[in-house]
């Protein structure tokens, strides 16, 4: 945090949701997002967070977010916490986690370093191991 | 920030800006950014940012940010800084001033209870006059 940081306005938002919908031409190598199948569940998480309730939080759609290969993708602001997911229970899991209560989904988040689904099989496999 | 925050992956991008694309039908009350001229504005930004040759930024279009009276709106995470933007010379501005330099575009800048454009003009007219 620098000087500039501490005397920005207070959040508009207490939690910006950006759901990647773009699409790319069938057969391209790094796929798409919408053809991931993006769309209905960014509406279903639309729908899903204003059945919930929930105050300052919003659910956008945004273009290319340029992690294709780990879509659908989702990247939660400010806390700049990004997610993969397929699912409606995906979806359902990252607005009670966190978004209600403020934690994360370990299982779904993605980090800097990871490029392919398979970074992140073989980091979750590594990080159970550690565990045990 | 609390204990989650700190176990947060690195951000995955050091500055990432969304502006809003979002068209409402002609003559809607609240107007919308793509009508105010968003669309161009944000092709040139992704335009000028590529020629700058900046790194770690990444400049999105999004839905409705749903601050259509102050568009063409954009926010840049994880900062949260929200500006409203009418030329490219503000673009430009943006670039140079937030993304190289870090500091802050205070003339273009929305605050939280910025609701209308009169709202910001009242406001920049009062912190002028307590300046002088």
């Amino acid at each position: 945090m620098n000087d500039q940081d501490s005397q920005d306005p207070a959040p508009y938002y207490r939690a910006h949701v950006f759901c990647c919908t773009n699409e790319r031409p069938e057969g391209h190598p790094r796929g798409s997002c919408k053809r991931r199948g993006a769309e209905p569940l960014r509406d279903y998480m639309k729908k899903r967070a204003t059945a919930l309730g929930l105050r300052g939080i919003r659910v956008n759609a945004a273009g290319c977010l340029d992690r294709c290969e780990l879509g659908p993708v989702m990247v939660v602001y400010p806390e700049g916490v990004w997610y993969g997911f397929s699912s409606e229970a995906d979806i359902d899991e990252i607005l009670e986690t966190h978004l209600v209560r403020g934690g994360r989904v370990e299982r779904l988040m993605l980090r800097p370093e990871d490029r392919k689904p398979e970074d992140v099989a073989a980091r979750l496999a590594a990080e159970q191991a550690a565990a045990e």
